[in-house]
């Protein structure tokens, strides 16, 4: 079996489970973003008094904070009243950031465990090695009555990824090149695990980003082996056993992707679709006005000093707007600390509270009919981040910000080195 | 003549002027914010072509940063179109913060001088000696047609504030309290001069708290003799020729009123009007949901200097969250520098970016219906921040951050320092 199988098959309480296998499992955390106040609804609708157990339950408001709309106001004020009459003590509010940037920081993301959440981009805690899926209201308020979910134990495609990165080549151009070579429909109803070389050099933090992006080859959960790096980040913050288990050596995956990357140039998921991937070369000079930087895709600590780094006493171009909206509180405080929040507002970035700002244009960074963003979030369909008429690319932090110094799409691989 | 009015003669070109005659005067400077893309539509409706002067017109976008909204984003579109268009070089975009921090900031403020904009609290650059006032679409797009607008000129009220503070008595605690006293019709089309031993000892930024909420009793505009301490503000900043003139000895003025604060407590205006004043020590207690510090009234370094102090090492109460918002980059990047932003993110805070934020409802911290805030900001009627069903209190930075502190309505007067 799979690491992942072997995971579900004990949370099904089952000695092992097999590909295809619909099994019902035991949920170890769910979290409830604020979106979904549907969840509560649904909940009640079903008859639900107490939630199975309220130390697996978060809620994290992350979509709509600071509120911009009093029926944003009003869905946290229930989402609060819920928590406070349920026992939940996990309600991330408003200045705590992105949940899938929250939850582990706050220690509630370990290998072998199963989370479920309102959102998709949940496969990101494959990156911990745990079992992370989203799902919608109905199913979600299922596991707030029962502890429980049914899965179809999914097929498994590795990737494998070897070679050496050039500079200012980073995760997200990883997995955009990725996207673009296997397409939005690669891994539909299936796991995918990342392992190689290039996965083993990365930090936790660029790893989430391959887990993350995952989602948009429509991949039901990811996985990638724990290693050292991942127990140092999880050690000082997890305060509850965790077993890692082996993939055992005969599995057969269903599909096995290799890519080098050694020689991966900056890439871009250019308008509308973010498998329509590109070289930024390419599309190099494409008027830009707004860079947008953050998210549970690009808006690590990482990938803020990326940015710091390329615009270190230099001002963006006079016709750009660049936002930056730090993760989580955690990594604002970081930042800070780094010197990365004042070099980027020295520089005229607009520096806004922790959470998803515009990435699903909800606010802080709206776009206008005929405008052009450059983004380090996942999605760029018409309409994502405003109006259907603007135009959305997403590509990494180095890519984001080099454009905001330029003012038009520019290529970081021309950099010899950041900020040159 | 008075000061306000030897300045408006000048503006007017005639030799003297007296109270209610009617004087056609030119404009040194208009600010239009990004509430009122109407003053382009009614600027071309009118016929106009060219600006009178482009160097002596601004745009602010600051009650819609980061765009909330597509018809947000539209709006600020349209307006960097036209200040391209017109050679406006003073747009201060998304990144810079609530017009009346900004535009002084920038050095486009000074003695003497008439500024119109499209914000009631214009009023604030009193505190400058500047005469101040705020219109509507209408009256500035006229003023962008001829650079004249029609003034009467105003009645002067002269309002002497005299005493010794009490600890933890701020500058918006006197204008409460002048504000309860006299009531919100006190200066209609009035002007106000401030002055007095507690003015004289107000930094330059406690004076613009003073100004900027005389509006809120009507007053036309206000004036506070410039002194050294305007001087040194305005000498690193302002690169024009400015004069400051006296009032003459034998000026009257229509009102007179004393003020002696010495015995003045921490006050608040509660529900639902500005001049529904008490004592903060006659609602302690009152569960609060929200505090906000910021905006043109209460976002100033002093003001998130005075609310780091009171949290440092501590956290907001569980049930309470704290938006603060610094009313400009500048303002956001000293308080980084000494450390109150990383202070009030360690205690709970949630920062924002630089702007009018959920002053008036618009975003980032938007109320619920059933919510209680209390806010640094300058207006509480129903729906003012969000849901009609909200209630506000507006209070000093001090009140506002021990409030935070408690989770429910507490007076600063109690501390015998700051923090304790």
């Amino acid at each position: 079996m799979h690491a992942i199988e072997k995971y579900l098959a004990k949370a099904a309480n089952k000695e092992r489970v097999s590909t295809g296998e619909i099994v019902t499992a035991k949920v170890d955390l769910v979290e409830v973003n604020d979106l979904y106040l549907q969840v509560i609804k649904s909940f009640k609708e079903m008859g639900g008094d107490k939630v199975w157990n309220p130390d697996k339950v978060s809620f994290v408001f992350d979509h709509y904070s600071p509120t911009p709309t009093i029926k944003a106001a009003d869905n946290h004020k229930k989402m609060r009243e819920f928590c406070r009459e349920q026992d939940i003590d996990h309600l991330f509010d408003i200045n705590a950031g992105v949940c899938h940037q929250v939850l582990p920081e706050a220690g509630l993301v370990h290998p072998g465990m199963i989370l479920v959440a309102t959102d998709s981009h949940t496969t990101t805690h494959g990156a911990f090695g745990a079992f992370g899926t989203g799902v919608g209201a109905t199913d979600l308020a299922t596991i707030l009555l029962s502890g429980e979910l049914w899965f179809k134990v999914p097929e498994i495609i590795k990737i494998k990824i070897d070679g050496e990165l050039k500079p200012n080549v980073m995760a997200k151009d990883v997995i955009l090149h990725i996207l673009g070579e296997l397409k939005q429909d690669a891994a539909v109803y299936k796991a995918i695990e990342f392992t190689g070389s290039v996965v083993e050099e990365m930090s936790v933090a660029e790893r989430m980003v391959l887990c993350n992006m995952s989602v948009e080859m429509g991949a039901k959960t990811t996985y990638i082996k724990p290693d050292q790096k991942t127990l140092d980040y999880l050690e000082p913050r997890v305060n509850r056993e965790f077993e890692i288990v082996e993939t055992d050596e005969d599995f057969e995956y269903v599909e096995v992707h290799h890519f080098d990357v050694s020689d991966l140039d900056p890439s871009v998921a250019k308008p509308h679709s973010i498998d329509n991937v590109d070289k930024v070369s390419n599309v190099v000079g494409e008027k830009v006005d707004q860079v947008f930087i953050g998210t549970c895709t690009g808006g690590r600590v990482n990938d803020i000093r990326v940015a710091a780094e390329i615009l270190e006493g230099k001002k963006i171009a006079d016709d750009i707007r660049l936002v930056v909206i730090p993760a989580s509180d955690e990594v604002y405080k970081t930042a800070m600390e780094k010197g990365y929040i004042q070099t980027l507002v020295d520089s005229g970035a607009t520096i806004s509270a922790p959470g998803c700002g515009p990435c699903l244009g909800a606010h802080q960074g709206v776009l206008a009919d005929g405008e052009t963003c450059v983004a380090t979030s996942s999605r760029n369909f018409p309409g994502r981040m405003g109006s259907t008429g603007a135009k959305v690319y997403s590509a990494s932090p180095a890519t984001a910000a080099l454009t905001a110094l330029k003012g038009s799409l520019a290529d970081p691989g021309e950099l010899k080195g950041r900020g040159e």
